[in-house]
């Protein structure tokens, strides 16, 4: 039974079969349309968009011979990337992301990539363009892509796969460094909504590639012989990538955890900033009190109550009080908030 | 003898014998009627719910040839989880979870499981549902179930236990966002002792989960030979699945752990909140106060004394001056909390 | 020499000797009492209380042929906890613990057990009666504990420890709950430093218990003679509680680890709650004190200042808005610490 | 494709041949130039510096057979330290830095070693006077430095890296004290981005740093046949060196976690200290305002009303006691921020 | 070259050679003095002070063979803590601290110790009394040390530097216990910078402690054939040691961690009870002010202005109300900081 949430209007199959020949290129509306189909050439990549119709992944199953569990993985869309090795395939499982930039939210599709031994296939949810480059390569007329076996096509779905996370990864760090600002221009409860979104994001993505690199790990040191050594070569190459993103992603989960320190210590501060500027505001009256309380005693004799300015010596000796006062508070910027 | 704090009323003993020809169910209603019953089919399952009565236990332990360290750990149901190998039988221990959303607790059971050559023996102190589905599964007539061996019976046991564990974690992660904004709009103390009762809820879901998946590793790389080969396939998927459930629970301990930092800097800015409000008031009647002194100062000559509406002329200036404050402070948001 | 701090008023020699046909004890009051003993069964248990005598383990070391290094470890009492084997012998240290509730202080003693083919020695420094109910078990007639190997008695020797761990982890839990309770009600510096207290004392604890995990593992995976197959399943159990018992102290850990959090921001909330009160009593006075103000302008027309009732309409003024604004701010548990 | 920011003006390819019986120079202008020079010493050094000419690196990796992807690794200079070993030679890849201590930018720049049988090339995207003190070592007449096979060669630039280091991180740990002075005498948010930015630096250094130890800890262990038993003497020095390094630097890096805890604390302190000058100063006015209010009331019997000097014992007793507070006030350091 | 900074007036050469028969102790003033001296027993005991004297220790080097790089780290004092094996002979370095505790500094040296087949040598910076204790124990005739071989030196050598490391870690733990009462009673940033230069202190501990244990470790298993089995046994007491060192460092640090918190959050109490003491003041003085207001109204009929006593009544309300409130205030621990 199909698990993901998300159902594309219809299902495309598109074939590929290449080898040092050429190459030959199909899409099938539906899965009977495919039955009568037969390539020229022997390397094949099946490519299938859209999961529900659970009748197209039974028909592939039982012609390239996959195992009920694998079917069960293709179907249920939120396995932990991995890949197993079933004898006379492989199957692989990783994960490709989406980051929509404006509303910050990250999306997520699973791959599934079945590696035999002169044939790939892929099956995604949605339609995406991930892919595309790697088709463009292979219509080279004469590609060196095209001697290569499936394996190294593999790879270069994998290599797809991972240059992406460098994007994604990259948004989130320039994100992170605008929460930052945030954080300390205006610290709002909104604001730390998304610094626990941003995490929460992160969180997903490392625990889409950390997986993927202990299983790259193992196919470099050769525990699979659907990699020729040849190929793990490059195997390698992605591996260092991914490390890349790993650590890459380590440093803006580092920073988003100063964040929240960040923005808890900001809002405190404007807090005592805004007390500040109102005890400043009470202490530039005190003074201006006290003259009027001094002259509203009743001594019988005091200076200046009978002089005709009297009232206005009084009235500025408050005001260049209170200016005098302001001015120094001004320039300690105890004013600003 | 028996050490888990719960009684059943009375135990229940159901037996359930299947092979490929078909399946057979029995429940006893005490240890001595199960003498005179022989089941038709060679794989057994006896289910005992209930563990106060030794006699049943002692009975089952000689019948099967359980060592007595065994009988010992399934009636001590503090186990920690576990798989040991006795040679003619592997006993694993599990822990399942019932959490109340209402009051927020999260009671457990503890699930012995013995699988031997033909038979696999289930204990638990409590009745739960947790296999029912497994039961109905293996009713269908027919059912492909019933051809595998009792190895793929623990092995859906097993997948029923961690299948639950999702369910709680994904409860446990939902009470804790529930707390996160709770945290924000009304920190109480009370809220403070309910984050320390969900982490620690964590805390020992983690430490039933966590072992569980060293065990799984180590049967998977065939350490034991109880499970096939093929069975194996199907353990690594229950592995995946441990993983999952581990990793989401790892991220809503971090959450629960940011959550006593917001509380407790949420607590704090409550009351600056206040003392702002209170200043805020301090200040309004500042210049109001001023403006008295100045009119109840005993100068001769003074503006305004010896009119008629002197005196609503400064009523009015206190008022304007108040007012016009306020109205700065409220579009600042100083007077809100 | 004898490094430990206590010394008991006399050392105490007791030997139990057993084996399938029964069991005698006899207790010595010095070792020359014992040289003339000669024991009918042929597992010894002997047990010394007291070590400041180094002749009495002097002799014990020439008896049971014990490296120098050993007889130094048993005197020296800060010994980390770890098995090393000697080849005719095999010595562990472990550490026993009593604490003491009311003073909530942590003691310890050092148990050294030395296990031989045919005997067992073990030396402490205090009596304590962590190894009574073995002995109680012993003098069962006819008990299958006798039937046993001196390598069981080492193992019931062991549980009995580990056992007692569990006691002391669970008294130093409810501590520091209790001191949860405390830091919320009443922050004191005292409570400060018991914090600290304690968690010195689940330092210490852990240090005991840790390394005795690592020592028991390569026990269980028989990488010494002197465990039969047989024992080594018993083994398992006490590593088993070991883990409970090190899963339980981390937990009590973390949470003390929150408490410092948890004091410093309560002693905090404290001192804000009565800022908070006192700037409440300070908005109480402002109205009454601008009323007074304005019935002291010295306007020559003023309402109310010329009827004889004016005084009491001013104050009765000043009384309902004091008590409207106290009323408002009681609701809003202002007013409350 | 060349992927790295920075393009020299014209690349500049120095070729540096030795052996026993002497050493040689040569500096090309062009790749061109260099094909019609033949070295007259077996032992060859080739750095390139600037890779924006594609033909040139082109024509390199044809002449000494390097495989596609080690051309790639040069060019796209933000590849992780790491050594790869392709049969006929090993492709080493580290990182020199550069820091500014004026503007504390920490800039950097890959550095790529190929160690063959009897040649060394390195490739740099700038020129920088790293391995200038090993040219001059090489050039004395008679050096024992000539002696040695390439991976000698190798060695000393592997250590000239890494001597690098230190001074960097030794900078680096200048700065963090700095700014801890900083924190306390004037935190500012300017500050905060600072003590951000200079994480940041800690980290790609670490990045940088931390693989290298792996590499070398393989070397050591003579994974690798290019580097002879006695050069893995001195490879085992430059571990030594570079665990030094990487501890260095993460006493650096706690020193900055604890950096963000002071800044915060410090800004938070300013401004409670500045809200106590302000409510000390209130705290000055209070008895002199009483004082007045004092003297205002219309009592028709009052002490000093009628006495010519009684307005100037008035204001003398709000001058002595304002004084006198302030003199408490200031011996208890309240008056100073 | 001598890299270390600290140069003794003169070096001082001091020879021990030993075996069964006997003891002889020699001291050379030079180098060359020691030319002409033959040792009459087998094994020697070769000790250097001061390391600025390049010829010494390059005719040491040549007589007992020592590789450069073997020279080169005993001249460069900032080693890390290792064992190295040349085939010949060990190499080892270890530190040796002291720790002024009147100034609270820690000053360290290094202590090169290289072991062959019937020699130890020796070598340290500044002369100091670490080893003399276990010169005594040689010189007693008779010594059951003589018996033993050179490995066995090497031994008692290391036991000596770690037996100071206890008394280093035990007053850093003083130290850092006394520091925590300082931040509770008197925090000062004089006292931030002398918990962050103890920080410091236990991070350079730590460095030259942890290595040591590793490297003790591969001694233990038996990597290197210097120490025969006997000693090795040795050996393992000095590795309990160790960990025990770094066990009460790592509560040390623990402690030091949380002095950092009670620092900032002691900062901030003690300025918020200022604070708190302030605003008692301000609202002693409030009903006071309130009732001058009051008697200062110009009602015409107002009770009590036109009794003669009527003043003094008014002075006794605002004494018994202001006495009042400081009473309660006292009595809540308002008033005391």
């Amino acid at each position: 039974m199909h698990v993901g949430a998300v159902k594309t209007d219809r299902p495309l199959i598109s074939l590929l079969a290449y080898d040092d020949d050429g190459i030959e290129e199909h899409r099938f509306e539906s899965i009977a349309e495919s039955r009568e189909y037969l390539p020229q050439h022997k390397r094949l990549w099946l490519n299938v968009y859209g999961l529900q119709d659970a009748e197209i992944l039974g028909e592939i199953g039982r012609r390239f011979r996959l195992h009920p569990l694998v079917l069960e993985d293709i179907l249920n869309t939120h396995q932990r990337p991995k890949i197993e090795d079933y004898g006379t395939y492989l199957y692989c499982v990783a994960r490709v992301f989406e980051y929509d930039g404006a509303t910050r939210t990250l999306s997520s599709d699973q791959v599934s990539i079945v590696l035999g031994e002169n044939f790939v296939l892929t099956f995604q949810e949605r339609r995406s363009g991930t892919f595309e480059p790697i088709r463009e390569r292979m219509r080279i007329p004469g590609a060196p892509f095209l001697q290569h076996g499936t394996d190294y096509l593999a790879y270069t779905l994998l290599d797809a796969i991972v240059d992406q996370y460098f994007v994604i990864v990259d948004r989130l760090g320039d994100t992170a460094e605008d929460l930052e600002d945030d954080a300390l221009a205006s610290p709002t409860p909104a604001l730390l909504k998304t610094i626990n979104l941003v995490k929460h994001d992160t969180h997903l993505l490392r625990r889409a590639i950390w997986p993927l690199r202990e299983v790259l790990n193992g196919l470099i040191r050769g525990e699979s012989r659907f990699f020729s050594a040849d190929t793990r070569l490059y195997l390698r190459d992605i591996y260092d990538h991914l490390v890349h993103v790993v650590e890459t992603l380590d440093a803006v989960r580092e920073l988003l955890g100063d964040l929240m320190d960040i923005y808890l210590s900001s809002v405190s501060n404007r807090l005592n900033v805004e007390v500040r500027i109102l005890t400043v505001l009470t202490t530039l009256f005190l003074p201006a009190t006290l003259i009027t309380g001094i002259f509203g005693m009743n001594f019988q004799v005091m200076p200046l109550l009978d002089e005709d300015w009297g009232f206005y010596v009084a009235m500025g000796m408050m005001g260049s009080v209170a200016l005098g006062m302001a001015a120094i508070f001004w320039r300690r910027n105890w004013l600003r908030s």
